[in-house]
């Protein structure tokens, strides 16, 4: 295993800090690293709280400041963050307008932010839920029952973000962000495994030749396993199957998302968005706006992800609403 | 090779063509993909042009707009782009205040910015150059004499850059971009090599327990080939490195720049961001800024740079200037 880290046990603690040096203007790093939260809190404001398994950063805690997060607790590498991290961030950043969980669809981040909502529930703290589960490649996986959530979460995060900025209420932001996960669709392909600290060897073998399409953020395995293609060919399987469970027809304005799995440089991904957009363009779907780079990422895994969102005229300035956390900012 | 591209020849021109749909509010690309330039050129400044081979993105490409550079030409891969395109690029944003080059010190590159120099330079037209050298590793390299630029490019594009927008001339510019030059000083280390997509192989080979120590942003040899070490042993020889060659006595306050090489996932170098900050801290030397992340990479190379600015009030307040580029964003 070649990582730079000084031991697989610590390095969830050492990089938690490193962030929390990093970015102390937008964030703080809970001492006993339960959670990472806004340094300013905005009063009135439904507070959104996401987290999962550490190692598809930036996601939750390079997502968390204005227009985004309130707080994101991050799990062990690929584990399920502990309720009691949920309800300690809860209590750090309830406001008195309510809890909104954002929760990407894994056995383990389900059931504990199902405990974490019931420990943490009051009569004097609505808690909700929205749960993301993007990814078409497959309808169940390894820890999953149903479709994975995966880098569809980002957008979920950045719109019911904005809008809770502009102070709506729980009901109206839980069904928002419900909106926009039946609107979102996702699919990836590695070119290689990841490999997790603290097993020391990749999760999956790949031949010199082949790639996983439909790989899950944790290595999971997907639709099946082929022979190494070109980029076009990759985007024209993963945007057929993308627009095959969605309703973009022509005319459709759309967010593209071209998310790098951790391994993969921006030249690469770059050079999928533009075969993306050609098959998108060629159906006349608009793309009206695009992200490209390691968003949600699988550690060290090489690969990427195409994730459409349908979007409206409400929904685009939402996406463009400012936002100013450790990985993304604009207009601030 | 496994790499997300169609072809080796078509890469740079698909990657160019996606960037500059993704960023076509910011940027605008040459139709024959000599340059990407500022799409909003500002009247009566001074222009700043970089480039150099690609493969090193977000850099130069990335640091086009407001804050930074006017423009960029973009090489083949590892290959330093042609008089013409600098000359093309200086063309379109001259906008009569002067043209500053920025140029890496690789022989390609200073070569051709010198021929550039020549057939761009006018009576009307004043052509200054920065010339970048702060990679303490290796006193001479396989395509350079002298010292190799690195890292420490973002550092001046982003402090000159800011100085420009103020509206000072070109003598001033270029004394401000030699003094940063003086004061910063870059390190790498390579777990892994990188593979250029038109050779398809490894540029060098590793084995499973080596890492390469000062090795360049071309994958060229570093001080030694050593076995694979922890975090903070690795960050001690890089600060020793650059420490060593720089004036940064107890209370000096810097700028610390962690560098991902392009396969390193941002947990890696948040953990050697920590290692850096504690090395940094004990000698008494405050680390005013930080800059984590993939930001002058060597395609898919797993490893990480370390970058130190010894800066002033002044070199901070243009550090934290408002940016607003495809890869670099703040206060805008």
């Amino acid at each position: 295993m070649k990582k730079l880290i000084n031991s697989p046990d610590r390095v969830l603690v050492e990089a938690l800090d490193g962030f929390g040096a990093a970015h102390g203007d937008i964030v703080v790093v809970d001492q006993e690293h339960r959670f990472v939260r806004r340094r300013a809190l905005a009063a009135d404001k439904v507070a959104l709280i996401s987290g999962g398994g550490s190692g598809h950063e930036p996601l939750h805690i390079g997502f968390v400041g204005h227009g985004m997060l309130d707080a994101a607790c991050p799990g062990a590498v690929f584990t399920s963050p502990t309720p009691d991290q949920m309800l300690a961030a809860a209590e750090a950043v309830d406001a008195g307008s309510g809890v909104l969980f954002i929760v990407k669809n894994y056995e383990g981040d389900v059931m504990n932010f199902q405990m974490a909502a019931e420990l943490a529930a009051s009569p004097a703290r609505d808690i909700q839920t929205i749960l993301i589960d993007d990814d078409v490649a497959v309808e169940k996986s390894t820890y999953s029952t149903g479709r994975r959530g995966v880098a569809g979460t980002l957008v979920v995060e950045k719109i019911v973000g904005a809008a809770a900025e502009e102070g709506h209420g729980i009901d109206e932001l839980r069904q928002l962000g419900e909106r926009v996960v039946r609107q979102t669709r996702s699919m990836g392909v590695a070119l290689t495994s990841c490999t997790v600290p603290a097993v020391g060897a990749p999760t999956f073998s790949l031949g010199d030749d082949e790639m996983e399409m439909g790989v899950g953020i944790h290595g999971e395995p997907g639709r099946r396993r082929m022979k190494l293609a070109r980029a076009d060919a990759i985007a024209d399987e993963m945007l057929g199957a993308i627009l095959g469970d969605l309703d973009a027809r022509a005319g459709t304005e759309v967010l593209l998302l071209v998310n790098g799995l951790g391994g993969t440089p921006a030249m690469e991904l770059y050079v999928m968005l533009d075969a993306a957009r050609r098959i998108l363009t060629d159906r006349r779907i608009e793309v009206a706006r695009t992200l490209t780079g390691p968003w949600v990422t699988s550690l060290d895994m090489a690969g990427c992800s195409i994730t459409v969102s349908v979007i409206d005229q409400r929904l685009r300035a939402l996406w463009d609403a400012p936002v100013h956390t450790a990985a993304l900012r604009w207009r601030m």
